[in-house]
Formats: structure tokens, sequence, C-alpha cells
């Protein structure tokens, strides 16, 4: 079990410090910018809370750097000093693993999961991609992952970026299709709650079945009759109209491409 | 409990004929093309199979047209004088109601889900959108989509139009989400299943929260940096470049016109 200092309380650094805590860890500082936020979460897990990166424990073993991927290397050279011999991770999908590269042990402890301060989730479930400057890092990196997930995956600095990109397009994008719906919903007086199943659904199916052979719809069958009807629908809403007709022809590509079984 | 004769043995057909003969309404015939088709559904609800439809059983109360959407019109042509005092029903959400204009009953009975034959889908939980060309037609349909699901509601041909565009978006769209991320993971030799529960729970949080309010990521941050990276990353793929960029650019959009709280 490792003495870890937690650097963030946000929606990650929660989850990941009552996750660790309840491993059995000893998160021994939890820091936030803000004195109310460090010590609401410090006092979960019987942490200390500091505001001040100055006051960082020069012993703990493992330093988490859970904030914004663009302040983490403002917030590593003010660190790095106290500690030079903690393995120092962060936890961000786009950022180089060599943002640390001044350091001598570092990594990536990456939750791909979208996770929200307020809401439980289970960690067991949620997949980690993790990454090490060293294979003795990276066991050790592991070793930390697989005590609180049971899915954890070591992927390179390469992989990981583009696995970001996989994900924006996967959460981020299949959300503002969902963003539109509602638009077009209630722009009609359609209770937008009748499509919820429907979401649901479309995303279980990936579990059994690859999104690819798990297309349907008029762009997917061809049907020029239901697209035009659609496109004409949205002729008041050039930008819409314009997501709906490349991803329309996006998917009757990938159906041409697909091979004939 | 109503005598109903299902015109397709498809998705759609067979699982309203199993849910129906579930609730105790008698399915006295089912049509297929295919006779083995037919006859595979027909002997699980003790019910006629028939491949021509000149052997349509006029004495049937409801006949439901769970055909595709381009052949409704000449199902209904070959089908209208054999059944001239049945309730006529579609269950397409893409077709206006007065395809059947020239009968005297008719009306929609609309599942608003992806139904797979071979999944077993609890049509308790498929919200039903209904419409009838009188008002007691609508409360025949309502009766009859009660008595299968807890969810129905009444729309009109226009707001149904919308609300199948809106599926479009909600399922078929945020599905080829999936696919584009999928081919990216793909390429890079990450696993596809490390993104299947940010997938799940980028679903599931429309249960609790508006799309607009849930969206992250790059865009919704305007974080340039990511979204530079990231584009470079499709430097060769311009097709996915061309979408994420269109996409980006309509969040971006998105959240300048949220109201702020």
């Amino acid at each position: 079990m490792s003495r870890i200092c937690m650097i963030g309380s946000g929606n990650v650094g929660t989850h990941l410090s009552l996750a660790m805590h309840n491993s059995g860890h000893q998160i021994v500082q939890v820091f936030s910018r803000n004195p109310q936020h460090a010590r609401t979460l410090a006092s979960k897990i019987s942490a200390e809370p500091i505001s001040d990166l100055k006051m960082i424990d020069s012993t703990s073993e493992i330093v988490i750097l859970a904030v914004h991927d663009d302040v983490v290397r403002s917030v590593y050279k003010q660190i790095r000093k106290s500690i030079p011999n903690a393995l120092l991770l962060h936890t961000a999908g786009s950022l180089y693993m060599e943002v640390f590269s001044g350091h001598s042990r570092y990594g990536v402890l990456w939750p791909v999961q979208t996770l929200t301060a307020t809401k439980e989730t289970d960690m067991h479930e949620v997949p980690f991609a993790i990454a090490g400057n060293t294979d003795a890092v990276m066991d050790q990196v592991r070793q930390l992952a697989e005590s609180i997930s049971d899915s954890v995956y070591t992927i390179n600095d390469t992989q990981r970026l583009y696995l970001h990109l996989a994900a924006t397009f996967a959460s981020n994008f299949s959300n503002h299709m969902y963003t539109i719906a509602e638009r077009i919903t209630e722009a009609h007086n359609v209770p937008f709650d009748i499509l919820i199943p429907l979401i649901r659904e479309t995303a279980e199916k990936v579990r059994t079945l690859s999104p690819e052979e798990a297309q349907t719809g008029a762009a997917a069958r061809e049907d020029t009759g239901t697209i035009t009807r659609h496109l004409a629908l949205l002729k008041n809403e050039p930008g819409m109209q314009e997501i709906y007709d490349l991803i329309t022809r996006s998917i009757r590509i990938s159906k041409k491409q697909e091979p004939k079984s």
C-alpha cells in the first residue's frame, strides 16, 4: 500500500482518492487551490488538506496530478524539487508522459470514463490506460491501478493520444448527437424522453456487436427517400443539415467498404 | 382482446406479435413472402402462416403492416378490398398516416426502439408513438399499445416525422461515432473494449441530465490545443477530420448559445 499525495480535488481527484483510500492506500495529502475543496475531500479520507504546493509532503511515494491538462506542466515545475524520488503520475488522456521528462520516475494513470464528482461510480468497472517510463515504474503503476480497477490496459503514448481522440468521438460527439435530437424534439413539442430507451439500447449494442455491423437507418439502407425528407425538415437549420448530410455520406461510404459476408 | 393479422415477420413484426400474443391478443395470421419465415413466427403464437396476401382473413379486426416503409403503400393496395372494416396500422416512424387515406379506420403504432429479432426486448419498456385518423380509432390504438407497453405517446404526423429525424441523430448517428472510434482504436492496436464503459455512461447520463448540460470535452471547454492535436492526428483521414471539425464547431456554437446560469 502506498503513501499518496493527490493534487486536485475535482471529479478525477475525488473518485481516485476515494477508491484508493477504500483499497487501503494512505492518501497523505489533498491539494486544491480552493482550501474548502481540499478540506471537503481530505476529511473523507483522513488526509491533510493543503492549498499551497510548497506544503507538499516530501515523503510521499506517489504524487498524482489530477488537474486540467493545461496546468500539469506548471504544477510539475512547482513541485518537482520537493519530491525528487516520488513516482509522478498524471491522469490526462491527451498529454504525453514526457511532460515529466525531467523526473526520474513517472507515468500515466488515465481513467477512461466520464466521472462526475456528485455521482458514485464503481471504479472497479472503470478501464484505466496506464504508462510508465521504465519497466519497474510500469509494474508499480499497474499494481496501483489494479488495486482499484478490474480493467487495466498498458498502452504507449501514441496509442493513448489516439484513444483519447477515439473517446472524443465515442462520448463527446455522440452526446452532441443527443443534443441535436433534443433540440429537434423540443422545437416540435415532443418529449425527448421517448428517445432515452433508444439511446441506451444503441449504446448497449456495442457490447455484443461491432458498431459497424450494428449500423441501421436510412443512410445504411441507402433509403434516399427518407434522407431527402429528413434534409427537407432541416432546411431552416443549416448547421444541423450540414451535419446530417456529412454523417449520412460517411455511413454510406462505410457500408460500401464493408466486407461482404 | 383483438383478432390481429400481422403482415411481416421481421424484427418489428416478430417482437410485436410475441408481445401481443403474450398480452392475450389473438394473432390469427402471420404473413411473410418467405413461407419458412411465416411458419417460424406463426408456430410460436398459434397463428396461421400465409405467404399470399390474397389469403388474408377478412374477419381480422386489426391488420398491422410491419413491413419496410417503401412497401407499405403497395401492400395496402393489395389488401384494402379484403379488409374494408379492419383497423389498419403501420409501424413506420418516417411515414405519414395518410398513406392509408382511402381507408375508413387507420393509424400508426411505431415502437421507438431498435429491435433485433434474435434479441429479447421487454416491450413494456419500449415507447410507442401512436396516431389514429379519428378519436375512436385513437382510443383503440392506445388500448392496443398500452396492452403491451408502459410508455405510449400520442403524437401527430408532423411530430412523428421530426421524432424520426431526432431518432436518426440519437441512434444511427451516435452509432456512427462509435464506428469511427472503433476504426481509430483498431488502426492503432488499442482494444475498442476500453471505450465501452464510457459509451454506456455517456448514454446513461441523459436519463438525469440534458445532453446540452452533460456536454464535456475539448470542444465544450474551448481547448484549442487539444482540438489542434486531434485534427493533426486525423490528417490522413480527411473524412473523419471533416466530421471532427464540423461537430466541434457545432458544440462550440451550442455552448455559446447556452443560457448562463
